[in-house]
């Protein structure tokens, strides 16, 4: 039994640990960066204190340091920088704290890519083919027969589009490697390449959300779709993930558990896979933490993931079976962040003016920012969590639509803009996005305009309705200037 | 099908019905006091039109015209003043309008006291025993014995704990029946009594929801325990109720559904019972609109009544059964109401100085105001809901004290910390309460003294941490004469 924890992490999820740990009878402390003084998180801790953290080897003595001072018995990083860090987790043991996460071995063993990926095939499980041809065109051949066409060419070195073929055929292979080999040599200043199974172009991340204890249990709580990303970050999730067909949903399933059995898994953990247009479906990583997306599944399963990491963390036997579970309708997470639309997603930072969230049936907010509240660029630029539960995915989203036009955040630009737009696209409404869905994307100038004036109005009308004349949001004096009444785009807004 | 609806209501209920209308694709105008310019129900409305409103007739009217104007097609006047009005549903009906609730004869059947007493005997439902005695001794007595002993007899006029005896045996009967009846003509100038069974100390308010259609399906979702009023005015409501066994909740689900087919009931409404501590339960009354408290019910059954009362209204026939209605978990809503718990719950008035909401995981907010909101006196003092959804009661106050924490409202008193208070309680907390909770109320001093502390600390810090001068809250000054750190009262606070 944990009585006291200490979290070394901050923003959304150290609160959203406070809150479970008060459902438990747990007492909290938080290690935070001394400029989030007055942070949410901060305030909401039973104890506060803190700490320089100017690298993370500092930063695990000064936890570690803290734990002491505090008198906590446990640990816990959420999805922090100490968090997947065997060291770290060997550490707290050490020190005779428990950590609120996976065992050391079993962090290790994620993290470490070639391990994970033989844990993997132990376990029966696809990933994708692939390996370092060797000097002779026989030999990369070879290779390439045994990986399967199509194969992909990839540069090591390589990135933007540059150094990487698809190939069809083993006929047209010698001529593509000669070329990618001259090509990465040109550009990257090395030639050394990499063979892998070309997945077509409608690749889909999907992930399942596993829950183990000490005891050998390991369970799954079922999937999440997590393809709307941009340059790889996350930014809206969904569970159960759309357009999967029922024999492939429990293969996935089944496979995640397979995984987590087979790395001694007892914590909650995620399992990452890419699923193909034609179907079939590779383990790609083990996610060994609490991850920003876990609320969806909360939602559908009715289960709290941080209560019951905490209780396995302790010891504690999970008192759910397999049967237990079950899905209950569709859930969508939209990430908030300090980021700016206008300016290639480029992060921003601030001071919040002025906040208010969505409200009502089925919304749930996960927030770490306040109204007064400095968002600083050094952190994560995450703000705030919405996440929408309705019954079905078209329930969930015409829920969404509305919420996120609720949705207040003046200070610093966000990406609130983006969520709307995306609610628009054919490919997020249907279901039938992959992750090229934001491939090279910006927000179409025409959806900027759009939200530019509905910010900026409903930022006057604020002002005007609180006659706080104090604190006009950037560019409101501008609004005049505009034919508010008629604009089709606004009247389109307005109903988002 | 409902295309355009008009809201004659105003607030969090507003509010609600907007996001919902959203929900099915229905466009909202509200008809509303101008008063109320900006409030976030006026600016979420698709279109709106102040009224003048001085009376109910001239509302009626003003109603009608902005309905044509707007060329709605329904009318809903939510829990407002227009609500459980016959002749409003009449007109509504007359001038060619879809009313969002009962039709008018089951409207008028509910709220004549004596009918719906009727409705409820020929449905085979218990009312309280009763009746005003003849002018002879013999007459009086025959009553007595038919209503059965120990009877109350009560002065018709009378009040404040006066003019009202509890009469064990017929012995006792004509010496009391004199007693009160001059006591009731010297104290209120008027001798009549009336006589009741006695339910006993320990009454509880349990009230069951029940939805028809308007193609004779009426079902029931569950029960609700309303048993925390102070002075008649329900403060917080749970569901499903505490400490009933299942014999006597199925009796009084069952009830409630005779009633309702016996009035005919086409909508959403609400059968009130007071259950005595025998277990012996008596119907009350009818209430024949959407409630406050509604929803409690939609957390623990995944329903949205406000959705169900729209479908309905149109014709729509209940796509849902009885068997399809599952209850799952626990929820209590709070009433964050603007009233001054330091003297004597008074109702406040001011502007919204900064608000902040309780979020995370169970936990549903349904707000009517917002920071730069002007809080009148005029209208009702509800300001917002907090509604918390766990799979047990005890789960659902433990998250309760800690949302209830989270909460902030500056710029007028709200009675919060009567709420943290009750939360205290031990006839709350195990659920043994009944309507004598609250009987003769004041906040315990002590408690009080540990609220002003936190709110005003609170305020303290968040002015100064936002670096805002402008605008201090009251008494903020004052903080540094306190002993903050080592004060007893504000650590326990703290908690909460």
């Amino acid at each position: 039994m944990i009585r006291r924890l200490l979290l070394c992490c901050r923003g959304e999820i150290a609160l959203r640990f406070i809150r479970t740990c008060r459902l438990m009878g747990v007492e909290t402390v938080v290690a935070y960066p001394a400029e989030d003084d007055g942070h949410p998180y901060v305030l909401a801790a039973d104890q506060r204190f803190p700490i320089e953290a100017a690298s993370a080897g500092s930063a695990m003595a000064e936890v570690l340091q803290v734990a002491r001072l505090s008198q906590a018995d446990a640990i816990a990083p959420g999805y922090g920088p100490l968090a997947e860090n065997a060291e770290f987790a060997a550490a707290c043991a050490e020190a005779g704290f428990i950590f609120v996460g996976p065992r050391p071995e079993a962090i290790q063993q994620s993290g470490d890519k070639l391990r994970a990926r033989e844990a993997a095939r132990l376990a029966g499980v696809p990933v994708i083919p692939g390996g370092h041809p060797g000097d002779g065109l026989g030999q990369s051949l070879g290779l390439a027969r045994e990986i399967g066409f199509p194969v992909l060419i990839k540069a090591v070195m390589g990135g933007g589009g540059r150094g990487i073929r698809v190939v069809e055929t083993a006929e047209a292979f010698a001529g593509a490697l000669d070329e990618v080999k001259s090509e990465a040599l040109s550009a990257f200043g090395c030639g050394d390449v990499y063979l892998e199974r070309f997945l077509g172009t409608a690749i889909r991340h999907i992930e399942v959300q596993v829950l183990g204890d000490k005891h050998g249990t390991v369970l799954h709580l079922g999937d999440r779709a997590c393809s709307v990303q941009r340059r790889r970050q996350k930014l809206v999730e969904e569970a159960p993930a759309p357009g999967l067909d029922a024999a492939l949903r429990s293969e996935l399933r089944l496979a995640a558990l397979a995984i987590a059995r087979q790395l001694g898994y007892d914590s909650a953990g995620t399992v990452e896979f890419l699923v193909a247009d034609d179907g079939r479906f590779y383990f790609i990583e083990m996610n060994a933490r609490i991850q920003v997306e876990h609320p969806v599944t909360e939602a559908i399963t009715g289960i709290d993931l941080v209560e019951q990491m905490i209780h396995v963390a302790g010891g504690g036997r999970l008192s759910l079976r397999q049967d237990d579970i079950e899905f209950r309708g569709h859930a969508v997470e939209f990430r908030l962040c300090a980021e700016d639309p206008r300016n290639h997603f480029f992060p921003a930072a601030g001071r919040v003016a002025s906040y208010a969230v969505p409200e009502g049936e089925g919304v749930r907010l996960d927030s770490g920012v306040a109204s007064g509240i400095a968002q600083s660029p050094r952190f994560d630029s995450l703000c705030a969590k919405l996440i929408v539960h309705q019954s079905s995915r078209e329930r969930a989203l015409a829920r969404a639509s509305h919420a996120l036009g609720e949705f207040r955040l003046f200070g610093f630009p966000t990406n609130l803009p983006f969520h709307r737009w995306l609610l628009e696209q054919a490919q997020f409404r249907n279901g039938s996005y992959d992750l090229s869905l934001l491939e090279g994307f910006e927000l179409p100038s025409e959806q900027l305009h759009a939200v530019d004036r509905r910010a900026v109005f409903a930022a006057a009308l604020a002002t005007a309705l609180a006659g706080a004349a104090e604190r006009k949001p950037e560019g409101s004096a501008a609004v005049s200037g505009w034919k508010l009444r008629n604009d089709p785009l606004l009247a389109a807004g307005a109903r988002g």
